[in-house]
């Protein structure tokens, strides 16, 4: 099963907030819900909110009750700015919903016909998402050695996608290669999405693995006891600085300041050649209960007046990146020019 | 009210584990069960675990029968080995132990004086933490400038000491002394001791602070949000290697690649010159349950098979510390030659 997939005219979705304690899959039927449930990270992972963004625009014309295209079409630019607004930091959310448009924009026979090309549209990202995944997954997977351990941060597997992963699809490859690999999950804080989703993953792939907490990485990674770190991305910049989730930053000081390589493993949706520099990614902050209320339940082991910050994402610097794997390869610095190849390809 | 006290013949502490949900205070009658209270962390932070284990030993005293001081101290001797075994990495716990023992051999005229005169070491000990700690805080407080932002990792406070605290203490002093100090706290996973035990004290001083997870503190040292960072330290070594809560490591280098200052508060008990290096000190990996079983209830967010790790300190290296604060002054690179003299003092 695909983690976002269209079915009986309703866009369906794993429920990534209850893993793994219970499996649940969402139907949606119209495009609000899908972005407040963008927003509410029922699904997520760049990858995979841009395929859900995508079928939002698809219900959004099925939505519409206009016959001409031309008044479809703005009620589908209407409930695309709904879609892109519901979270900021992840470019292929809007280079989704950009695609999706342009489609439409082109159908000019009938509104039926147009909706049809638009869910069309929608289902070819998906499909490409997975194909995508297991070119990278192939690039990526000749960097790991037989017997490697290496670290994985937040959940870039087949829930963040529509179905393999990105930096986990990299892994999971090199494991039905063959290859021994074993993972050093970091749980992932305020969320969790490695200590609930990347270990629920690794349980079902059956490859081994231990959790830590992310201040932990820094210590084995200065045991000497991890070859190599990948992670995904959610928006990399024209030089090669990577916007990830929050913790990636310093993950990769450490592994840097021990020699370890650090790769991004990154769909070249994702890479937002329009921005200089890592510095001009927008960061959301999000509500501070999700790092107060650690377990979701609405208890607090702080004290109850307690503030807290919730910034859900930061950049990691290019200098701190070995590698950048994509689908049409990996670029290696400077990326100013090499990533743009890729881009290009 | 101290974290660790002597009070009709037992040893009071303040249950560390259940802050700030409930606030008591458990009485122990022998040295057993102190070396279990540390193992548990009902006490934890090294200056703490050293007064206690100081208390642990006049316990131990009282608990023998023998009435001849050679036999009273071959008692002693067998409860200073239990006690120091209950946790590896602080170094003052041996200290503590060590010097309450040199005591117990120097008093020959009876059991009784010798039970008396152990019981006035470890009194002793626990008074001058508190003098330490805030002789400690005016050095270190000169560090602060009005207006600052620090980062703190873990408890150094109060709870971490007989009083006062170390790294918490600086900040503390700092704010009595009228200057405008804000605290980032890191949550400090796995036992949260952040935002449980910091956010608690910071309450009682009005001091304004938020709660971040330990992976946002790069965000926010990049950010330029930041001026210094102080935390405590559980082992120095003679090299200026400081060993301390698990997440310290990550947190100097994020400093570092910032040029924010980091400072260690660490009491002269806690430098260890007969270790030349950090990569010397033993490093406790404490039962991985305390991962995954996030908020100490028996609940897990995890897999229910998910294996974990929980080292539970890491070595930061000399060369990521900016100076270290002792009682003595402050201690700058070259930290072979200057922390000596701080010992020496």
């Amino acid at each position: 099963m695909r983690t976002v997939f269209w079915e009986d005219n309703q866009l369906k979705m794993i429920d990534q907030r209850i893993l793994p304690a219970r499996f649940e899959v969402i139907a949606y039927k119209n495009h609000r819900d899908v972005a407040q449930a963008i927003k509410d990270m029922v699904v997520r992972g760049a990858p995979a909110i841009g395929a859900s963004a995508a079928f939002g625009l698809a219900l959004a014309g099925y939505e519409s009750a206009f016959s001409s295209t031309r008044e479809l079409v703005a009620d589908l630019q209407a409930a695309a700015n709904t879609l892109k607004a519901s979270r900021p930091t992840a470019v292929n959310l809007a280079w989704a919903v950009d695609r999706v448009l342009r489609v439409a924009l082109s159908v000019t026979s009938s509104a039926d016909d147009l909706r049809q090309s638009v869910l069309e549209e929608a289902q070819r990202i998906a499909d490409e998402d997975v194909e995508i995944n297991k070119r990278m997954a192939d690039y990526g997977a000749a960097l790991i050695n037989d017997g490697d351990t290496v670290i994985h941060h937040c959940n870039t597997g087949a829930l963040a996608t529509v179905d393999w992963g990105t930096a986990l699809g990299v892994i999971r490859t090199a494991h039905e290669q063959g290859k021994r690999v074993r993972v050093l999950v970091d749980e992932t804080r305020p969320r969790l999405q490695g200590a609930r989703l990347t270990a629920w993953e690794l349980e079902q792939y059956g490859i081994p693995y231990e959790i830590i907490s992310d201040n932990m990485a820094g210590y084995f990674l200065k045991a000497g006891k991890v070859q190599k770190c990948f992670v995904g991305s959610d928006r990399t910049a024209a030089n090669g600085d990577v916007a990830n989730k929050i913790g990636t930053y310093m993950l990769a000081l450490a592994a840097h300041d021990n020699g370890v390589p650090f790769y991004p493993v990154v769909p070249t949706s994702t890479i937002d050649l329009s921005l200089a520099s890592g510095d001009l990614i927008p960061i959301e902050e999000r509500n501070p209960d999700e790092v107060l209320d650690i377990q979701f339940k609405g208890e607090r082991v702080t004290p109850l007046e307690a503030q807290a910050r919730n910034p859900a994402f930061d950049v990691t610097p290019a200098r701190l990146v070995t590698g950048i794997v994509t689908e049409n390869g990996i670029a290696y610095p400077p990326f100013e020019i090499n990533l743009q190849k890729m881009v290009e390809d």
